[in-house]
């Protein structure tokens, strides 16, 4: 394993929300946690120095098995196996909403995080890349917030402080993983 | 489904190695293929107009996993639940060797497409990616190669015409997914 430099170079945290999210036709839903979603986003959130992951979830069998999967690596025979798999699944935070993740980051910072949600689709105040990248320097923890499924329900998108622009390739084609869009957003906001 | 817009804008094909990679000991195997793997990287091809994602193994029963697959999301069931996976899935090409991709492009072009490999690692003759971004609108066809399992091996990342260099976040960690460099890789060449 390298030695990680400081990770307190940036004041990010991220939340991949599994409620209130919408399923195909648009109903508000809790979505069932994907293990490799927590393994991907763990990694690249380690690879852009992200202060921690959070996985939001109200429902206890959900916690149950997120618990099981972060002690296996980070504590049992897979943090042994895989030593750089355990510096990643170490940012982990199972939570049950986003206020707990507030409450959790004003712990640490005697602040309210700035709230950023994600969408595939444009929004009128769509935040752009550029310019969240220079806010990520303005001293105040930033929360950069997913949805699995079919997306953050709109009234979770419509209560963030900031929407951010969606990712656009180069065709009209707009339907990304979470995961690629993770790790997209995080290297067009971190990325040297 | 929204409309793409027309695929030849760029000239680049996408390769997901299962043979010759390496495992953990730096041994080199025919490694299985994810599912997850196709979906998402289908998906960042589709984002960005790759024009074909080949996926790459000699082994038979591999081969017909993911025909099956393809199957589902582009004739079956999964085409009419999910018309844009099915425009994802439909840029995959199942093929025995990277000599097979090859024969593949000339059949369509008419020219040998210059090989690009990745590695997490650092090379002496890593291409840097500003220098590839500019390369792609040369006129030829560029293979963009990628390792599953613990990566590609050594002599395979020798014999390509280039060696694309690592992706770095912020900090010294350098154990991204496959699913999540090619994201990051396809949005550093081609992404607006």
């Amino acid at each position: 394993m390298q030695k990680l430099k400081d990770l307190s170079e940036n004041n990010l945290y991220l939340a991949l929300i599994h409620y209130p999210v919408v399923n195909k036709k648009g109903e508000t839903i809790a979505s069932a946690v994907t293990n490799l979603d927590l393994h991907d986003i763990a990694r690249a959130a380690r690879t852009y120095g992200v202060r921690s992951f959070y996985v939001v979830t109200p429902l206890k069998d959900q916690q149950t098995l997120v618990n099981q999967l972060i002690s296996h690596w980070t504590g049992g025979a897979g943090a042994e196996y895989n030593p750089a798999r355990k510096a990643a699944l170490e940012l982990i935070r199972i939570v049950h909403s986003v206020e707990d993740v507030q409450e959790d980051i004003r712990k640490q910072q005697d602040k309210k995080a700035v709230t950023v949600a994600t969408c595939a689709k444009e929004h009128l105040r769509n935040l752009p890349f550029r310019r969240l990248r220079q806010m990520l320097d303005d001293g105040n923890p930033y929360l950069l917030m997913f949805g699995t499924a079919w997306g953050l329900s709109p009234d979770f998108i419509s209560a963030a402080d900031h929407i951010l622009e969606p990712v656009k390739g180069n065709t009209d084609y707009n339907h990304l993983s979470v995961r690629s869009a993770v790790s997209i957003i995080l290297d067009r906001l971190l990325g040297g």
